[in-house]
């Protein structure tokens, strides 16, 4: 019999706390552990405050499988997730190298001044594992069974991405990407309704800019290879029915 | 001055972890507590299972004025939400004579049956208050500082709307919206400068992403409308001063 595995979730943010934003991530997460027969347990919602962090961290990473933060981890000075998990862990928090340098590259690359804010950035706990961020990016950072991710719904689902097929988890879900030069805003309806005539897949799209050109990347997930090919398949078919005239804009 | 009036959040439901159903009452509290002056502090997502309803309970009513739980309180097996909010306050829960009639009642109207899956809807910690419910009928109740309402929405709001008139409400907190063209990167170093000399005020930033741009948004609250202007006026000032040619990136 499969070992249960668990998992609690800590999403950090005033602005969640005050409603001026209306959270995604726990319902993303939620769907994504669900999938992969990972049990969700419990979700604090706390904020931008060290204590309450690592009071929050704390409880739940010694009853879990795994922890999930959400938030926080940006330049600015209400950002102080990095220091608070360093503080839960009782190690010191640091420019971490590597991350410091993908930063200072990524910034030179774009003619950008790598500012004592962005630096930021790199601030994590000693001896952490990074956790990559396509979007941009500032990775997040996993300290032992605690994956410290960023809030701004498009990043933190593109990291889980890449985190998900490294868990333990009870089964394994199987996803497919269509890349389409749609835009989000042109393609949203029909894809939330085949969405909603696919409960067993778990549709995700990412708006991708490169080289002047916005496109985006629709990722489906399923636990079920035949629930997976229908949805593609439906997605497919809807995208190359979008009359050419709606093509053009972002 | 105003003593600060807080507030705590338990949301119970197994489909919420699950992801199945995607909570919209967190959002709703937070907007509706933010407008009467009370600070949500923490919100926990549990599962509909006592010792954990417990816990959360418990942990948050000792330290805010005020504690809301949503969902539960409905007719079927796995409602046990008044149970667990009497093993909380360690009373007996039972049958209330008041929501008992006035369920009977109604059913009786309809010409429904009073069924025993119904009937624990009456089911109470001995000693509380109603909370009334002109949806549908099913009091929520309060116990100490402790509301308890129901999961679905409409339910949930129209609630709310009897509970908010009663309480002892703080002083508002006002909040201007400053946006800005730059990224986060390039204004967080002044951002928290200002932040230092304004501790009256609580400025937070939110990275925006839509159709291939970054920009931000600036939040700046206080409970102090001079405060608040004075802020706002350094913040403007702080975002002209920003040379063009750091504009244009994330």
């Amino acid at each position: 019999m499969s070992e249960l595995v668990t998992a609690g979730m800590v999403v950090i943010g005033d602005e969640i706390l005050s409603g001026r934003t209306k959270d995604r991530n726990i319902g993303h997460l939620a769907d994504m552990l669900t999938a992969v027969g990972i049990e969700l347990r419990e979700v604090r919602i706390v904020s931008d405050d060290e204590a309450a962090i690592v009071e929050a961290v704390n409880a739940l990473r010694v009853r879990n499988t795994y922890v999930f933060t959400t938030g926080g981890i940006g330049p600015t000075h209400d950002d102080i997730t990095a220091d608070s998990i360093a503080r839960a862990f009782g190690r010191p928090c640091d420019y971490d190298e590597k991350a410091y340098h993908l930063l200072e590259k990524h910034y030179a690359s774009r003619g950008t001044e790598f500012s004592e804010a962005r630096k930021r950035m790199a601030r994590m706990p000693v001896g952490v594992e990074h956790i990559e961020n396509p979007i941009s990016v500032a990775p997040g950072f996993r300290v032992e069974n605690v994956y410290v991710m960023a809030g701004v719904p498009a990043i933190f689902q593109a990291m889980l991405d890449n985190v998900i097929p490294t868990l333990k988890t009870g089964a394994k879900l199987i996803s497919e990407t269509v890349p389409s030069s749609q835009s989000e805003g042109a393609i949203g309806g029909p894809l939330g309704e085949i969405q909603a005539a696919h409960p067993e897949t778990i549709i995700g799209s990412y708006p991708k800019y490169q080289d002047g050109t916005f496109w985006t990347e629709i990722v489906v997930r399923s636990r079920s290879a035949e629930a997976l090919a229908t949805a593609v398949d439906e997605i497919r078919a809807m995208l190359a029915s979008i009359p050419d005239r709606q093509r053009a804009k972002g």
